[in-house]
């Protein structure tokens, strides 16, 4: 079994603001490897409560159910991705090429992550169960994704006056593309990071050649 | 539970071939609704033998394991799919714009079909349990498709010739865009035929207008 956190023992009172957060810390990590291994019907709320070595009560009151939880997880493991990717965002210049090959890039980068795998295995066997995980999750990972390509393309098309007739759906093309590509080659465990990358920048190429029927 | 087919009636000695055939026929479809209802480890050889009506040597008899059994449901499915596509290739003419958009609309019209979400989702949780299993699904689905459009790419730069660099490249764009897209959009649940057929068109668009960059 997982080790329990020193800053988790208990002590008397209310817990402090920085105790309460590195529980909320412990909890989310503690639970995505259980997801993660295990699956999300073979994980009870029991088990991680007690891996994180907190009182059943403790861990419902913080998330109403397994559900809740699944969904902190995830939020939290897209916002550290995204946070990495945001890292990046400095480099960006009015190019709408270079702009468009740096979130493939970005979107790449995520995807190879070796937690995504484990991720999408535990997600697909409860998606159709939960719609609203899944809508959240689709929101802020692909049509994330789209908006930002999205809203980049239409701002090209401003800048250097080339009209545009569907930025969502150029948009919706590379990202379904390269996420597409992820999920069929991963299917067979053999997609290496540089496979991925070459095949978003071909990607890349192809929308880029075709900007004059976007 | 399902009722018995009168065909595999029990009969005095070795079945005919007909009959056999029967039995092969029956065991596919009803091993496939169990397995897409609850999923492969759910789902025991004996509960499909009982459901056929045979007994447990004889299913072991033709799939020697339950992975064996799914993966021949699998194929089938699949060469069902095929054979319906199939029936429209005579409409095909040299025009690779044309041959495109049709192979798309095939694609499309495999990836609407209600089995398949139901496959999906109990492909989705053996896969990485059983790679050759995910490899031969992989090269019958996925890469038939790529391999078709790729072919059509290389005959149609030797007949309008006009040089191709990446024939595959641009397979695999279209490919897994359209596939990407039926993944993400129905993991909340809400893709339409329509839908995916925009975007299967929307793909080939920017196909075509980028084919000096092919």
């Amino acid at each position: 079994m997982a080790t329990t956190n020193v800053a988790l023992q208990p002590k008397r009172g209310r817990p402090s603001l920085a105790r309460a957060s590195a529980i909320d810390r412990v909890i989310l990590e503690r639970a995505r490897d259980m997801f993660f291994a295990d699956g999300f019907d073979a994980v009870a709320m029991e088990q991680v409560a007690a891996a994180v070595g907190i009182s059943k009560g403790t861990l419902y009151a913080r998330h109403a159910s397994k559900e809740a939880l699944f969904t902190a997880v995830t939020l939290d493991m897209i916002a550290q991705h995204s946070t990495e990717a945001a890292r990046f965002d400095h480099l960006l210049t009015d190019d709408i090429e270079q702009r468009l090959r740096h979130h493939a890039r970005m979107m790449v980068n995520s995807l190879v992550q070796p937690d995504v795998r484990s991720f999408q295995r535990a997600l697909s066997t409860v998606q159709h169960r939960f719609p609203d995980l899944a809508a959240s999750i689709s929101e802020v990972g692909y049509r994330y994704m789209v908006r930002i390509m999205r809203d980049d393309i239409i701002a090209a098309a401003a800048r250097d006056d080339i009209p545009v007739r569907d930025a969502e759906g150029v948009a919706l093309m590379i990202v379904s593309a390269i996420g597409g590509y992820q999920l069929y080659e991963t299917s067979t465990g053999k997609l290496t990071h540089e496979e991925l990358q070459a095949h978003a920048e071909r990607t890349i190429d192809i929308a880029m050649a075709a900007r004059s029927s976007w």
